[in-house]
């Protein structure tokens, strides 16, 4: 396959490859929960059938990977140990045992004409996936997508083109196992960074296109993309905690917001703190999270309370820290809190620590942010701990998908009406 | 406001204009239904009292367009006569009558730690509204961005600019009246194209663009939008007769599908008739269309039962005649049908006539258009006619909102949840 693509023109190859998806789309659509599910467990099958192929087509990257000078971080998210297989493996029955979004009516209503109308959730049709680095969501997002009816072209890393190339094979051969058209889930077999440019711009062979990677991917692909994306961009969250807040709950709140994982969307990267709470909650919080690594910036009432702990200057308000360093301020009301968060906030998850109703309700509808919380850290945004079963990745669009995306992102409503020849006019 | 503007840079006035609206979402998200539903009646009451001023504003339009040689019909509609003020106030009236969509609750779960995790209908933010000359639009629009709470940018033809400015004081003087910020709505005051170009590239400041006018205005702005559109490109619409069908409905479908309303994007533009009753079915049907004026194009087999009308060229099908021309042709399955629909048609809106439960179900399931009827005509295609209530236009998109869009495609979901200091992890 590599060698016969090398001599094509990529923009011809990507072209067929759209055109294949295309045409297996309306296959998808049309498929059967049971035949979906069969190509499923086929694929779980088959990992574990094959894993000394897959391991040693891993190899090969890891070969290259090192002697590239990869990290040994990068290195360690490229294996396919017999771990990372395993987790493949349970993530593939536990999709298959999903209940199936497709085909399910809402919203019916009859009109007085007696014709009934309602909506039907569909598939997208064709969905590109644009990740770095781990194989592993060549086989999660190919499942995802074919749970929810659509035909997909994945597109990974360079540095693990065989470890994907090798997946794409054990995908093909379950759709081929149940009967499905094995062009439903299409690896791009090729390194060459014009492929992903194209992918972004075949408008009419993919309806959306889901980048699963850093904020340097998803900027540069906004830029390109004519398909629409569900991206991801920042996630600078915050805790907000009340003069009405019960202090206890602060604390568990807020340190769990920042300690749970520093690396994740959804951590506490600002704390704000009402004036009248400030002097009885920050020093404990602080010393706290000290203890645990974090080094604090505060604003200079903050560092009034907490005597030796850095400055905040102004690049820290509105920055993903991403790491253990967290941004302090006192504010002077609600208002001011929700101010702070409309302007450094990056509109992802923002949480109020409150027992006042007032503010509680307030807080949460006016913070524009996909998930606002009400006593909860932010670091429960996750498509799983909401209950979707599934999470494609976490939207900070305000259109269509907003917030953790689960299968039904990958769907879309249809009108459907039913009469017995109504007339209009 | 007019010669100071010309003296500004036309970017920078949109980025003021789009600073403006920004800064009044906020507001306009929070203020509550009582103070919608006043701003909407001040402006219907102003409409009223100023019709005077208003018309003489709109005079100088209609004398621009007769110095320029506009069409009859595209002076008609660009007059602000008393039946269109006194229908624009009925429709302000309506819109004030609507439930409020911002703030409903869906899709409530409880998670097994106790924490509630709901969805939250609110206003997308920023939309603007780019139209061609019907000046009414300004108050139709506004008024429906209004309800869903969120600020507007309407951007209206340069041939109704005189109109589109009064009609925008109108609507700021409507807002001040309700304590409302002015900025809420703005008319863009300028008839320099390069405003048309801000608007849409201005991702800070707008979140959606609705486009309303024909193909050509709608594919320009495609190509230069960074901003999400919500747009309507064709509607090739068919009606397909199945083997199954009841003829006399068959008849009745087709016959309205056709001809409602040649220009609506609705109107049946092909017409596909199974191979078993097309003896039956054609003659009839072809000779009350062409009694009406429809001229018929046909495929081999629709020729011959219609012997005189013409063959139908490779350009007539998946053609939007948009008058009273008609392509038909004979297909030997339901499969045959779909295939035609999926290769010529626009995905907008397509029907199946039959009496056949599997026929129907078949269709409706594997239609990839926003809307698939069972026994209706296509010209049902519109939001009113869905029990909408208003509609901002009919979406030939896949993401966010498909079909006819009524106040919901205004508004997105944002996840909010409630806890008592649950931790993860």
């Amino acid at each position: 396959m590599q060698t016969t693509m090398k001599s094509l023109d990529i923009d011809e190859y990507m072209q067929q490859v759209g055109a294949r998806a295309r045409g297996a789309a309306p296959l998808m659509a049309r498929a059967g929960k049971r035949a979906m599910a069969a190509a499923l467990r086929a694929m779980a099958a088959a990992l574990r059938a094959q894993k000394d192929w897959l391991q040693a087509e891993n190899a090969k990257d890891l070969a290259a990977a090192r002697a590239n000078g990869l990290s040994p971080a990068m290195i360690d998210r490229l294996t396919l140990s017999d771990k990372a297989l395993g987790l493949m493996v349970t993530g593939l029955e536990q999709i298959a045992a999903m209940p199936d979004p497709v085909g399910e009516l809402t919203e019916t209503r009859s009109r007085p004409n007696g014709m009934q109308v309602a909506r039907m959730r569909v598939p997208l049709g064709v969905i590109g996936i644009i990740y770095e680095s781990r194989p592993n969501v060549t086989i999660d997002a190919a499942a995802l997508c074919l749970k929810s009816g659509n035909a997909t072209i994945l597109r990974g890393g360079s540095e693990a083109i065989h470890s994907n190339t090798a997946l794409g094979r054990i995908v093909r051969d379950g759709l081929e196992a149940a009967g499905l058209p094995p062009d439903a889930v299409q690896v791009v077999e090729t390194t060459d960074r014009a492929a992903v440019g194209k992918l972004v711009t075949m408008t009419e062979y993919v309806d959306v296109i889901v980048p699963r990677g850093g904020k340097g991917l998803i900027k540069r692909l906004s830029e390109e993309a004519r398909v629409p994306l569900i991206k991801h961009l920042d996630g600078v969250c915050h805790v907000y905690v009340d003069q009405w807040a019960d202090l206890d709950k602060a604390h568990t709140i807020a340190f769990n917001a920042k300690t749970y994982r520093y690396g994740i969307c959804g951590a506490m990267e600002a704390l704000l703190v009402h004036a009248a709470v400030a002097e009885r909650f920050l020093p404990k919080i602080g010393r706290a999270l000290i203890d645990h690594g974090v080094e604090l910036r505060g604003c200079e009432r903050t560092v009034a309370l907490l005597p030796g702990i850095k400055a905040a200057t102004a690049d820290d308000w509105g920055t993903e820290f991403a790491a253990p360093v967290l941004a302090v301020r006192v504010v002077d009301s609600l208002d001011q809190a929700m101010d702070h968060i409309a302007t450094y906030g990056s509109q992802h998850t923002d949480a109020i620590v409150t027992e006042n109703l007032q503010s509680a309700r307030r807080f949460q509808r006016e913070v524009d942010s996909s998930s606002v919380y009400v006593n909860l850290p932010t670091c429960f945004a996750d498509g799983f701990e909401y209950g979707l079963g599934a999470e494609i990745g976490i939207s900070t669009n305000k259109l269509h998908a907003r917030g953790p995306v689960g299968l039904e992102g990958l769907t879309t409503l249809k009108w459907v009406l039913t009469g017995d020849a109504q007339t209009r006019g």
